[in-house]
């Protein structure tokens, strides 16, 4: 028993490097292969909404199906075994994900219409990010989000004055253009604002009275100076963190202070003082 | 009588207090209740513009935007009231928006139909920007109008580039596609040439002559090294207030105080005080 | 007669004064005036295509083109007269355009028909550009002129990518698509590629194979980053031209050859000599 | 026989310096040729598949185009011949395309249908590059894929969380709106979550339920914020590279030539040697 035991345990701990560790040579791999099974997954949810797909794989398809969910239960059970806190790990962000990855295709079994939920396992493609663990993308990542980081409030206040403006503008389009020209409604008419601010311009909702179409073709000039501020807000933090990162790197000169010399200074330009010293 | 006065005058403090402070608790929380019913209000008006609701839900509908008129209306009393120059309120911006707010619905009692006009309470939605009073976001605001400011000539010429352009484009669309293809009138064809050069592209109008699609080729190439010149105004006038609030935290003068000395600077530049003995 | 020519002469002056200068008073005033009739003019030749202002005012528009037509005329013969080197005006850019501006009409009499040609009218226009002669304008001008100018070549490479990318795009997407999906001939192919990239999107042409939606998606997302070139290259211009500006208005210590003083600097920050004695 | 020889070297050698070399004036010549008779190869290409033109003028165009192949066969014979590798050469990236060039027509002759494919001519228009060589042109280009090399690993990044970020939205919206609004399936609405973000909105797939248009809306601005990232990459990287190129003009170190001195710089950072000297 206590040898039995000591066995179970080894295979736990060798699951758990399996499962969870990205370390080991085995690890990557069944990462590599877990992602190729959920992009499956994803993809095979995707075609069975496509008509004529479905109707002529549908028995192969629902056979993929089960086996992956099938695969991905044994996945979720061993994932609560090997781990030593196992509760952790259920109530955790992926715990969760995991278990609601599986979960509808037994669901459809007793409620007829609920396979059309295994669209939730889209959700595991969250795990997809984990490829990104590679230091140079990990860094690129980090820059990026320190960057939408920082100009987070700008953005906010910004979002802010273009969603009051889209109020404004729609309530001033539907009183011109009214229902008889499509813009049914002012939250319609909010929307089409929306649509023309960003550029994105459909046409299934555009002005036809010529006062509609001058308001109209003003709000799209405004988009188009709107659309430079948040450019203008990313580029200028990205630009900013790319020199602050720059200047981070250099060592000051302890004869004169000077702080701002290139990388490969080994002299101090402002005194002279070798840098290597320190 | 002189008791009656003075808890009338407290009376009228604690009510400006209320209103028109923000510093204490219940001054920010009826702000925050103002914002709610201004809120709901504008939803209320935008949902009454929604066909299927409007039909069901009338009654309770015309209910809370007379409970609404009336809380507006009494708050509005109690503005004038509680202020000690109550005419340099109602005049100002924000009291002549506050009386417009009311009067349509009195007005929808004497007129019939004047009721949409209640649309114009969305004009109080500006009081929404105080709730950008907040310093993070006011710093952000500044920043942004600050650049804003700073690249206002640069947009006009750039605007007013564009529009000859329109004029120009558009004339020439009209002659080369004519009214029989969408294209029915020169200000109809510089509506078109603002669609595209924006980069909106509705699709109501459209070039179908081989020599027009050209043309519109060429106009949307233009359109896309035109969308470069607001960003990069912006975007350079951002990075330099960037730049130059960095340089204005740095070390300031012992002896006058000046502020924005460079990060080398060993000297005040103003008054030649040595600034590294601070 | 001495006299009388001395009149004429002083009375040729004055007008030039007039016509062409823009110091005085009345030279400012006259350019005004000109420009405003240039814009009604512009004006009235649109509307004129407008169907239904056409038919009610046709009388009155005839009749107002003939008294700017006058207008212009009676200009231009000043124009002529007024300058030392008649010649000289009569063929350069200005006196060609102005020319070209009241030919149209007189051309209508003999000529049927023409004059929807009086279109050419817009030309004229260009003098608008005189407006910006304000000091504030034309700094602003030279400045974008200047980065637009600096960015040139590096937005030839681009177009130049950008085309042959289309011609490629536009004949794999008449393969995959075809005449029976709107794509009716690689011309048209290249046309919807165009209107693609630029992230226009009329949707007169929309890919309706997977396989084309699925090219299309790619040529947008490819769209999404080719956009960012042009403006990357305008914005690092213009940030460069800002910096350099700033610099150059630095003035150099004559002591120790520091040159990046702020314009307000009075001491060498560098070391600590007095700027102002240079 | 031995003079014949030399003399077949000699031509075989001016062959060589004319279709590859382009410093002598005729090498330079030829390749102004060559690209004259690709893009006329490929404006006749596409102007077969336009119907009116091919129906009128068939005979000319497929005599002009069996003149071209002829041209490009000889040109394919002659590399092959001058050049001392000719193996080198046939594998080449320029070899297999130069063969690609011409085998369509050929292979018409025996199986109909397939003069469709000399489409694949286009690919010779990647010569046209070589038309950039000019230093003026060659520094620019490599200034801008400097640029874009380095934001590669960022740019991925980015894609990366856009393309999960549709199949999200892309399947949030096929639930909302289905198939009955014309989002017929996930990867149809992946599609049209990719003309939305991107800007393009062809309008061939819209929204028409309140919640899809509420949804939608929310894309928009998200890809209004989204368009942000690309453009801040690029721009910051272009400016980077500006300001590195800008330094690496500076004053060169008259001791050991190291050339990347800040403006500022007294002594040279790698040696010591005091710069002012110089």
């Amino acid at each position: 028993m206590g040898i039995n035991k000591s066995t179970f345990e080894k295979l736990r701990q060798q699951t758990f490097v399996i499962i969870y560790g990205t370390n080991t040579a085995a690890g990557r791999l069944f990462d590599l292969f877990l992602l190729g099974i959920i992009l499956l997954s994803v993809v095979l949810v995707m075609l069975e909404t496509v008509q004529g797909f479905d109707t002529k794989y549908h028995t192969q398809v629902v056979f993929l199906e089960w086996l992956i969910t099938i695969f991905f239960t044994i996945e979720y059970i061993l994932r609560i075994i090997s781990i030593k806190k196992p509760l952790q790990y259920i109530f955790s962000f992926y715990g969760i994900i995991d278990l609601i990855a599986v979960l509808p295709m037994y669901l459809s079994l007793f409620i007829t219409g609920t396979s059309v939920l295994t669209i939730v396992r889209a959700f595991r493609l969250i795990r997809l990010f984990k490829i990104l663990n590679h230091p140079q993308f990990t860094g690129q990542s980090l820059h990026l989000k320190d960057a939408l980081l920082a100009s987070r409030s700008k953005i906010v206040v910004f979002i802010y004055f273009v969603l009051i403006s889209t109020v404004f503008i729609g309530s001033i389009m539907y009183v011109i253009e009214g229902p008889e020209n499509g813009f049914t409604s002012i939250p319609t008419s909010i929307y089409w604002t929306i649509v023309t601010l960003t550029t994105v311009g459909y046409g299934d909702i555009s002005p036809s009275t010529p006062l509609g179409q001058f308001v109209a073709s003003f709000v799209m000039v405004l988009g188009y100076g709107i659309i430079a501020v948040p450019t203008g807000i990313v580029t200028a933090e990205l630009a900013k963190s790319d020199s602050s990162k720059k200047k981070s790197t250099k060592n000051p000169c302890s004869h004169c202070g000077t702080e701002d010399h290139t990388a490969k200074a080994i002299f101090c330009y402002n005194c002279g003082n070798n840098l290597s010293n320190e």
